[in-house]
């Protein structure tokens, strides 16, 4: 392997946050760099960038296009099922050694990436545009300078039953403001941007089908995090909590959203990536939307096997493993984790070749997507089952450090033979701080609500499912006629 | 209504807590009643002492044992189903006021008492002791006092698997460990104590069926909050911000459980209620039982109208209310709100008398016990999903009030017409607050384990239920012979 | 109790069937009273009329409007929670009796004659209209005769996204064809008539809300089911086997549906209750099944019963009832059981007043339907884990009872200790026969649709269900004003 | 593809099967090969040695061992992963063709087989046994001459809390009853042989785990359906309808199974494959097992395809498919279907080698096995829902061609323009058939009990499943030491 790994350190990614960008934590403007709610979101990413110098992770995470220099994997373009493994195995490789919480600035960034390469090779076949071109040199620039990427997809809506001309505020969309001959001026507001804070660059597409009449909202394109008028507002939610003892997770690994407003934006036109093809926004936010849920399957597995583990490990703590309603539990979170994870690899292996690249098989992500999503919480309640209420009525750190309670903790909270009081309060204090904090809240919306909701997720599930075979089965058992499906 | 009120204010409550108690927080000793911590819980506590003060409630919520004065309903023992409706309705009003948190310092003692007073009576029959007397004298004493009582019945068990005579540390279940001629000195801890470190009387259950050589650990009793060496170390959790904005529910209304030590407290005998009975442990914990799970399904129903009343609120905010699978999704979060509250009319509708005081029938009370506590982290994920994931990732409340960042969370944070972004934010504050925080952990932790776990309530209903008519009733068609049940 | 009872006799009621009608069973006119295949319809509605001539039952189902003469109680207009909870029981027995199929010859009959008596006062006052007048002669003619009614109300409906005028066919949703002066002529068909072809009276009335346009579809009337024109097309499902060994429930219990077809039959004026009032059809419709679910619930009860009952049979005889699992599915059974039959005493309880006549609640009684409807199939397949393969793989009676293979069969499938093979044989007999065969698919059947679909639970739920207190306690949490709902 | 196929006809198959086999039916003494009942079972069994004549399928479901000739596919050892996804395909394939039901002749004799081929490598290394020899020239035998084969594992079992030494009756478990110098006599009964009676060989294993003193019940062996003493009661139950129109499915495809009487049969020492060797009980049933629930899972498949299928057929004819709670209800018997059929393929994907055999991962296999099986009711209820009351309401073949009532039924029963009433009553009769009938019901006991019951899943699924990772990753979000595990 004697090719150049060209990737940034982490001191590189934190420094490149140091650049005038214009986060608001609290009502007042920050330095992410430099404020302790983003120390753990900052050391969280820091993970990023930091697997490729560990040897043993080295070829998997990186890749050589030209066989000379090697880049971050994620750039990938995916060619077959194998690039989709591989991709899928280094989301989980992330998520996993960032403690559960995923490392989402290059996974989701190149998911949109993705997407602009298909769809930009049928808006130039079809309109004769140029967009390829253009995708292609910015995939270039965010791959050679190894940058992080966030992608703003969600507009405010407002009226959510309401398309974006007919809203109020006509604002409520993302929007062209104004064209101008080096470029356009866009306006607009997108919501929970993850980790937009601490990207280098924010890529901006359509979230809906638009129709004729939308055309300003019929926008893609990328600016750079500091670009002049973009303000994002970082939401604290979450759990903001630094004690290791009881938020072991959350108090070293953390995601971080905003709002992120374009107040009449510039974007030069080598970055725009759509204007007013509105028949392409929804094709655009569908193909994005495609390679996110696989991503978002993907990094599932780490939470699921901890799920699992700590249900294990704390029903041997509490001396209850061998209890047949405790075999029970664990059965069925194994049996949910290994579905999800399971689906996740047919995603992969029944990918379709579209454009030159392998799209995972949306039928096999949203299943995964819905299976996981729909049943979170249900296993959640089986952890909580098993761990007891203790969960919530223990003592503090603090107690259990202090002279003049420390004793009766250690002598009255010491569990089976063999297992101290302090051991055994890390590990509720690990399922408190996964399931019943502030930052358990904070997953339970995300397994709902991330990369698209429950109900998108069927909604793509019936519109990509050929039941072709099961009608013509259904039909031939019948004995009737086949009918117009 | 000429019969005096006998009743303490809000102020004497609070006084009362200030007498020497030695409570832990943090591992530090503290006075309840001046340390932030305590603020909420005690105010809240307050509301129990207001509601008498309130002429529409006072007829509702006191009783005159002899036509003259007038104490707190909740000492009355049932002689009824209106009784036990009566009962459940002032636990329901109570809980309403404190914002979906249940005022327990009166209900849960008078649980015990009640059990206390059947208890007493078949032990006096049986055994030819006088322990109707005491308990009698004690009730009496806390009702004409108003005293405000816990209830420690979780043993901290350490090896679950094992009974108490055979766990590594004697002290593992709460025992007696020298007899006096004037009483006992009991030894141990108890986990969970709702509102110990509030309360002006502990009162003392094993919490187990216990063998002949468990005699030690066959002991009921009462003890004042400040009885030397009872040591009471409070749990943080459960959420502690004080942003009445993010947090409204929880910023005010908030439960307290200490883990509670015995180190060597002597009880005299007019306060001992059980002493090496060990037959009647069992049974005492089960009666005891019985009471208080028809109080915790009592306490739920305003926290399943908030549920629904929380859900149709977002949905109509975010102009989604007549969407096909919101409306789904409401229907089941009425059927389950519904089915839990039906079943708890049925449990007092079916009591048994017992020792002249009517007894909650324990099936309808532990279905619907099973049936909130197994189905609520499903319903919950029903209303994070039709409250979206700003939940977690919108702004705080210095963002909208700061001159800066203000005007931004107002223009794009808007929703339907005339629905502001500061009411927005306010209703999935409460959404968070209840369900994705801290203390929306806590409610998921409590819901299952509080008054009694899942597979208790299983085995309970196993227990208590006459399946004898739908045994006959399958033998007469199947045409087979009665067989032993 | 002097007082007579007016009840016609198991032989009268049989005697009256014989009257002309026209009944097609297999393409062929049939004579319902001497034909195999209604053999154990009739001896099942027996039943109805054996009940009252036994003393022990003789009060519960009878009742005496003048304190003198006694007729069959399902006649008696409730007046309160008691009338309904009676009206529960006098089903309950019914049904328990009959094997768990219910005797449906009173029961759906009086829930229409309830709702024209309240919606006959409504449109007497509000279109001065003399209907009730009609209503009334026809209700006293009915219980003074004692009479078996069905009713017929679903229409066939052609295609089901269009309404009664848009269909292709105009006879798709029965109508009025000509006003005559002393009456009308109907034409049309109803889908699946319980009972149909064994009751002596057909009311009919309409399925849906109704517009302006569709006035000749607004009717409601009755025929004596020998009306000339009316034709009934038996269904032939459920089960026709007649081997009491195989199929210990449905070879002597049996129902029968029928396709009802008006070919253009004269109803005179005194027996039309609805004639063009097309803004009442939908209210008529409601309004009995209003009563009507509350009777669905009120059947269930037995069946519920038989599912516990055949667990717990099955599992003592494999000699299992002790395994964890086992436990947990028969907690489960009960639990389901319990809640529907709780449900119902609430949806009897909570009920309101109507034109003087005690209404069901509408809440409880769908969400005791629903939950019923939606968790049957899950609950039969307990039961049938219970019971083992041997449910379709054993052998038959025949074999059972044959010389050469009867003794291995007594050999080889005794179970536990004391259990006979042809005990054992029995029990799973009836098991197959209620859930896993011809009479238990009509059975999920009939669970799913009967009364009312799932969908239809919800609508009714969401449309009936005060949510206005929920709502208030949520924007009082979350400190909102009052939105409009 | 000049080798030679050497597969019997269908004819020869019959024929095969008039070797004065002593099946018994309904008490009496049976040819199979002319008998009503044994019909549709017989040509329904015919399919498999059609399908090889079939160009189309000739190389998918053969192979060649030497290059030379082909035999079945079914017996090829499975050396990767590629075969056993052939093997599942064959499975899929056959049971499509069958109208959902499997045929089940070659595919559990030869999973027996391959665990006779890993077991007695096993048995030979570490007993110094010859079994491998007698295995592999049985495996031959049955290749060479394309035989019939059933497998016969489940004993009667008597009380199921007791082991085979402690029943009351001794023979409740096949057991040796002599050994004599050329074989042995053996005595017992075995439960629902699947095809038993149409089979030309019986393979007979130990159904579970067997302590030291089973030393009589450790057997296993083959014998020919004819030989003396053995004798086959063959089931009725599953559907005996013989109407095309009314059961598309089960008028022409049927299983049938018997209760196996081995009544002192001998077994020559060459067909003896397990004599005593009590330790390798439990191995051999286990690795049978798993091969055989993966082909439980293969042929899951069409069924799964026919309820996708069968429920948009009946959603399109009704006319309601875009209804919102329709669609969903489809969506949920998709994902349901493809989670089931990813998850298989998943199985043979994670295979690994054990004695040069490839065996299923079977963590997948029973998650399949356990999705299906605890779900396949409540989707049933989903298509039945869809379907309508008129699936057990509607009138009969005969009703429809009838001169008399033909036309009512012609007219009121078309459903969507171009529908016609029989149309719309062949996909009635086809649900119906498959969901609500004795057939229906046979599939529910079947999804159920078929190749291991659910709870055998969720062990199979706990001893198999290695949650060391999983642990391991909670302990180090602890960060507590590994405890053992």
């Amino acid at each position: 392997m004697c090719a150049e790994v060209l990737l940034r350190t982490k001191d590189q990614f934190i420094g490149s946050l140091r650049d005038g960008r214009t986060v608001y934590f609290k009502g007042e403007k920050v330095d992410v760099t430099a404020h302790t709610f983003f120390d753990p979101v900052i050391n969280h990413l820091g993970i990023e960038f930091e697997i490729p110098e560990n040897p043993q992770y080295r070829d998997l995470v990186t890749f050589s296009p030209n066989g000379k220099d090697r880049y971050s994997r994620y750039f990938k373009i995916p060619q077959d099922s194998q690039d989709l493994l591989a991709r899928s195995c280094i989301i989980d490789l992330g998520t996993r050694l960032g403690g559960t919480v995923v490392l989402l600035i290059k996974e989701i960034g190149t998911d949109c990436l993705f997407a602009f390469n298909i769809i930009s090779k049928q808006m130039d076949a079809k309109l004769q545009t140029e967009y390829f071109k253009r995708v292609s040199n910015y995939h270039n620039y965010c791959m050679k300078n190894d940058l992080a990427m966030a992608v703003a997809q969600t507009d405010v809506k407002g009226d959510r039953s309401l398309g974006p001309s007919d809203q109020e505020d006509e604002d409520y969309y993302v929007r062209i403001v104004e064209e101008k001959s080096d470029g356009i001026i866009v306006r607009g507001a997108k919501a929970h941007t993850s980790y937009g804070p601490c990207a280098n660059e924010l890529i901006v597409i359509p979230t809906r089908n638009l129709s004729e009449k939308d055309k300003q909202y019929a926008v893609a394109f990328a600016v750079p995090a500091n670009a002049e008028g973009v303000k994002m507002i970082a939401s604290p939610f979450g759990g903001t909590t630094r004690s290791e003892f009881h938020n072991p997770i959350s108090s070293s690994h953390h995601m971080v959203e905003s709002l992120t407003i374009f107040d009449d934006v510039f974007v030069p036109w080598e970055r725009v990536f759509m204007k007013g093809e509105t028949q392409f926004a929804g094709p655009l936010a569908v193909t994005f939307v495609q390679f996110h849920r696989f991503t978002a399957i993907s990094y599932k597995a780490p939470i699921l096997d901890l799920l699992v583990g700590a249900a294990i490990l704390v029903a041997q703590m509490n001396g209850i493993i061998d209890a047949s309603h405790v075999r029970e539990k664990i059965a069925r979170l194994i049996a949910y984790s290994e579905t999800v994870k399971g689906l996740t690899r047919q995603s992969a292996l029944n990918c379709r070749k579209v454009e030159e690249t392998a799209v995972p098989d949306p039928v096999y992500s949203n299943i995964a997507k819905w299976h996981f999503a729909s049943n979170y919480h249900q296993h959640v309640a089986l952890v909580q089952d098993l761990t007891g209420g203790l969960t919530v009525t223990g003592p503090s750190e603090e107690d259990l450090k202090s002279p003049v309670t420390g004793e009766y903790v250690r002598k009255y909270l010491a569990a089976r033979r063999g297992i101290s009081a302090e051991d055994r309060l890390r590990v509720i204090n690990l399922i408190r701080d996964l399931t019943a904090s502030d930052f358990g809240g904070y997953n339970e919306l995300l397994q709902i609500h991330a990369e698209g909701s429950i109900e998108a997720s069927k909604i793509t599930l019936l519109r990509e499912y050929d039941a072709r075979p099961c009608v013509d089965l259904a039909q031939k058992l019948a004995k009737v006629k086949a009918s117009s499906f």
